[in-house]
This record gives C-alpha cells, sequence and structure tokens, in this order.
C-alpha cells in the first residue's frame, strides 16, 4: 500500500499511475470527483483521456472503502483521490463521517493486492478563513496520518518528482 | 535544539512530544496557545490530554523567552507552537516584535537542555488576500530560517512522518 | 540547471544566489518582479540590496525568453522568479500564455551555462476561492513540472535549507 500525496497539479496521479502500471494489469481505477461544475468536468475528462485500457474506472464519489474491496482479488487499485471523496463525505449531511473514515481504513488495511491512494496534502497554508475550509484541513490531516501509520510506503510529489517520506524508493 | 515543521494537523506536535520523551523526565511543556474562542478552546484540551505527567504544562502566550530560559537547568523543553506565540505577538499593538523575535532566538541560542521548537509551515500556499496573513506569513518563514540556522535538527513532519530536513534521523 | 523551489519567505532567492556564487562571476540576475504597489517596490529594494557587483541585474517582467538566451555565453543566470513572471503574463490579456511557456522552457532547455530559476511552491494549501487563484496554481505546477523533468537538479527550500528532490546535494 502506497499514499502518493502532493500538492495541486503537482503530478501526483500521473506518478501514482506509473506505480501501478510496473505491476502486470488490468488496473482498477476508483475515482472519487463528483462533477459539481464545468471546471470539475474538465479535470474528470483530462484524468480519464489519460488512461486507456487496461485501466478499468469504477466511480466511488461516496462508497470508497465498498469500492476497494469489490473487484478480482490481488488486482492493483488506484484510488484517485482521497481528498475528492473526503469532500463529498463532508457535504453528506446524512454521513457518519468517522464511521466511514474507520471503513476506509479498515478497507486500506484488508487489500489483498498492490494499493495505491492519491490524496492532496493541503496543510502548508496560511489558516483559511472559511470554517469548513479548516474542518476539510483537519480531517485531512487525521486521515493521511492514519493512512501514512499503515502504509508500507508514502510518497511527497514536488513537481512531478517523488520525494520519499516513508518506505523505499520503487 | 530541534525545529519541528509540519503543516495543519500533520502529526507535528505528536512527532515533537515523542522526541521529547525520549529523554528521562520530568519533560516541560511550553504552551504558546491563547484561547481565544471555542474552536481553540477544544484543540488546547485535546492537545493537553495527550499529555499527562510527567509533563509540566507552563502557558507562555506572550513571554516566551523567558519561559524557555526558566526551570531546572537542563530539562528536556517542548514549545508549541511557535506561530500561536507569533500570532500573539504580531495582535499585541504594543508589542516590538523584532525585539521579541531577537530574545527569543537568543534564548533558544543559550538553552542548556534539549529544546524542541514546534511550529507551522504556512508558506507554501497561494499569496493571501489579507495583508496581515501576508504579513504573518513573511514573520513566520524569517523566524524559521533564523532558528534553522542554528538548529542541530530540522524535521519537515508529513502525515505524521518525519522528513529530516537539517541533521540526522534520530 | 536547477529548480528552486519554496515557500514564501523559505530563503529560496538566498540559497539560489548562494548557488550561483559558486561560480566564477559576473552573474546575470533576471529579476521578473513589476513593482505594482509599494509592498512589492519594498521587496524588490530588499532583494537588490543583497546583490552588490558582480551581479548584473535584468529587468524581465515579460520576455523571459529572452532574457534568459541573451547574455554572453557560459554566463551563470538567476532568474528569480518564474511565478511574478507567470503572474504578469497571466495579467496580461493579449499574451498567449502556452506559446510563452513553450518558449520559456526551450530557452531553458537551451542555456549554455549554469542557469539557477526560483519559484513558489504554491500548491500544498486549500483550493482558493478565486477562480483566478485557481488558474495560477494549476499553470505554476504545470510550468515546475515541465521544467523539473528537464533539471539537472530540483530542490525544495524548507527555513533555508534545501530539500533535494531531484539530483546530487551541491
Amino acid at each position: 500500500m502506497t499514499l502518493v500525496l502532493g500538492g495541486a497539479r503537482s503530478g501526483k496521479s500521473r506518478y501514482a499511475e506509473g506505480l501501478i502500471e510496473l505491476r502486470p494489469g488490468p488496473w482498477r481505477y476508483v475515482a472519487t470527483a463528483q462533477a459539481w461544475d464545468d471546471e470539475m468536468r474538465a479535470r474528470i475528462a483530462e484524468h480519464r483521456a489519460r488512461r486507456p485500457a487496461p485501466w478499468e474506472t469504477v466511480d466511488a464519489p461516496r462508497d470508497l472503502a465498498q469500492a476497494i474491496r469489490q473487484g478480482p482479488r490481488g488486482q492493483p487499485v488506484l484510488v484517485d483521490c482521497l481528498t475528492l471523496w473526503l469532500t463529498n463525505a463532508m457535504l453528506d449531511e446524512a454521513a457518519d463521517l468517522a464511521a466511514e473514515v474507520d471503513a476506509l481504513v479498515e478497507a486500506c488495511r484488508g487489500a489483498a493486492g498492490p494499493l495505491v491512494l492519491v490524496s492532496n496534502e493541503v496543510g502548508f497554508g496560511i489558516v483559511p478563513e472559511n470554517a469548513l475550509a479548516r474542518r476539510f484541513r483537519d480531517e485531512a490531516g487525521r486521515l493521511h496520518q492514519r493512512l501514512a501509520a499503515i502504509a508500507d510506503r508514502v510518497v511527497l510529489v514536488v513537481a512531478g518528482l517523488p520525494m520519499i517520506v516513508k518506505g523505499d524508493a520503487e
């Protein structure tokens, strides 16, 4: 299990795809984006265009734990990205966020094959004035800590290049 | 002397506590938080709950240099965190910020025992629209540079994990 | 060619100057700042005060590719910084940004002497509410990825200290 953190447009998705493509396919791509607006639709389209077969895309804007568990046992899985899933979960007022995060961590821990998780590192700026943004930053930070603790490798992507935070370089 | 930088909810406080706890106690915790509102009070309470004896907590929202100098000679000291202290100092219109920063740097340089300083890295975002936030970012960056220059070790905490910027891994 | 990334007040300019000063002078400093307001004027003045002869300063707020190509062949060149140039280009409604970025990357690839590029890493914060800021963040991230791919060294400066992302420590 590898956790790939990076800033906006850091090349983290492309780096993570490269990690998965080192394994024999087909590979499963678990997409968490929800197309709220045109800007997001354009980003989703751009990401999809980079992934021809043997990528199989599964959309999981909400039940990410289930999407990680399902599928052929041992198949390499890429989740892109955790922060979009967290946003969706936080905006769903009916959601039990703590329980969903627990379920996600358990699903990651139980993954039978290579699992690469992509997420935005969002905590290195000034404290946001918006309370929801502050809460999001806190939840994302806590989630990253829990996943990093159980991951075999943690990578921070800067300008498309990996900085190894935990584990070995591939 | 170790400078521990990290983003919001990066696990930097917990990592810093672990560094101090490698030494024989009792340990001194210098807390700089000022409880302006409920959100801050909750954060302070959460941090305190993690620190039973042999931690001795000293509140120093303003005179941090003095708090670092006092106490038994050689006692391990953790300061958490510099950015809250800087915020307090910048909001105090009667303060001579440059003189206080000089005094703080001198107190750190003169520390007789292990000293671990925790601070938020806040400079990796978009330029804030708010002029005070820009000034805070500048002051924090300058303070980190001065302290990093005299520190034996500088660590950037990402997702609870240390990236060594200066010195050796512990 | 070295790409020096860093946050606000991270000491990235000073670190980059140090890299150039390891070579025999005179050195060329390509300044991209445009003095829009007093705050910017103060920053420019502070940066200039650090660079006596043998630094030769060239102002290139817009035609950066040309400024990199001109000058004595093999002269060490420091560009400070790419993010200011990108801001200027994005605010110029008559500009063909994609073509200018291509020209800049080509000029960097063709540099005959040591070339050090300084830029702000701005992608590690919360998604900005401002659409222009989001676009800037995306363009900066893409530019950094392209330059990092062709650079011999990429360095992330934290608190005045270099973290090597690509290549060897100097």
